[in-house]
C-alpha cells in the first residue's frame, strides 16, 4: 500500500489524517525539526517546509500550516496564531476586539504534499465570528472563541469538525488529488 | 578600503553603519529578498539571514534582526515586533497592556557578520519601560512607547539614540570585533 508520512510533532494530526485515507494509504508520522519562514501566507510556509522536509526524507510526505485571520484586526494573528496564543492568548485577542463591530475572522490550513514529482499544495478555508467569551471544552487553540453559525468549534464533536474545518477541506482536496493522481 | 555591503531594505540601517564605519570601511547597501525563519531568537534569525545572504553574495555582509520583549505579555510581540506594528499598531499594544502594573519591556538586536570566515553575531539590549500614553515626534515604531528613564525613544535625538539604542549597542560590538579582526 502507498504510504504518506505525517510530517508534525503533533500525533493528533496524523490520526486525523490517517482517518481520512483509510484503505487508500497507510499513515506515518515523524517529528523532524524544520526551519520555518517568517511570513503571513500559509501556502508559501507549507510549500517550504514540505521542500525542506523532503530533501530530508526523500519519501512521500506531507506537511501543514495554519493561520487565523482577524479582519478588524487587519489579518492579526495571521500566521502566527500558535505564538500569540502562547504569548497573549485568548483573553488577549478578546481585549483587542473589545468595541470592534465587525468580528468575522477565518481559518485558514494549507496542506502541502511533497514526492519525487515535486510539491502540491491544497488549502482549506472556514469563515466565521469572534465570540465575545469563550464558549465549549473541545477543540483546542481558538476553537472556543471561533462560531460558525451559532456553535463555537469547541462545541461542535470532532468528527463534525473534521469535516466543516479549514484543515478538513484542505485534507479533502488533498485526498481527491490522489485519489486520481497517486492511488 | 574593506567593504561591508549592508543587506536591507531600509536605506537608514545602512546609513547608519556607515556612521559607524567611517574611516575604517566601505559601507554598501544591497536589497535581497530573504526567506526569514520563523522563531522567537533574534539571533537565530539574524544568523540564517546572514548564511542565505552570503550564499547570494559571496561577500563581507551584514544583517539584522530586531525584537521588541514586554515582560506582563510574555515576551508579546518579540521578533514578530514589526507584522505586530503593521496589524494591531501601537494602540493594540496599549491596549493589552491596561491594567498591567508590570510595564518593564526590552528590544533586542542581534547583528549577523559573514564572510569567507563564518558568521559572527553582536549583540545589543535596552531595558526600560512601555509608556500609558505614546509621546515624542522622532523614531519609528515602538519608539514612541518605549521609555528609558523619562524620555521615550521618540523624544532623543537620533544621534544620541544610535549610542544607547539596541542596534547602536550590537554595531559598537561588531565594530570593537573588526578593529581587532579585520581591518
Amino acid at each position: 500500500m502507498f504510504e504518506i508520512t505525517v510530517v508534525t510533532g503533533n500525533v493528533n494530526k496524523a490520526k486525523e489524517v490517517a482517518s481520512f485515507f483509510e484503505g487508500i494509504a497507510s499513515v506515518g508520522h515523524e517529528k523532524i525539526e524544520l526551519l520555518e519562514i517568517k511570513g503571513d501566507d500559509v501556502e508559501k510556509i507549507a510549500r517550504e517546509k514540505a521542500i525542506c522536509a523532503y530533501s530530508i526524507l526523500k519519501k512521500p510526505l506531507i506537511v501543514d500550516d495554519t493561520g487565523f485571520y482577524i479582519k478588524a484586526l487587519n489579518g492579526f494573528p495571521g500566521a502566527y496564531a500558535a505564538y500569540v496564543l502562547d504569548t497573549i492568548g485568548m483573553n488577549g485577542i478578546l481585549r483587542l476586539m473589545e468595541e470592534k463591530d465587525d468580528r468575522s475572522a477565518y481559518f485558514e490550513t494549507a496542506v502541502a504534499y511533497a514526492d519525487e514529482s515535486g510539491v502540491f499544495v491544497f488549502k482549506g478555508r472556514v469563515d466565521g465570528q469572534v465570540t465575545l467569551s469563550p464558549r465549549g471544552e473541545m477543540g483546542f487553540g481558538y476553537d472556543p472563541v471561533f462560531e460558525v453559525g451559532n456553535r463555537t468549534f469547541a462545541e461542535i464533536e470532532i468528527s463534525e469538525k473534521s469535516i466543516i474545518s479549514h484543515r478538513g477541506c484542505a485534507l479533502s482536496g488533498f485526498k481527491e488529488w490522489f485519489l486520481k493522481n497517486r492511488a
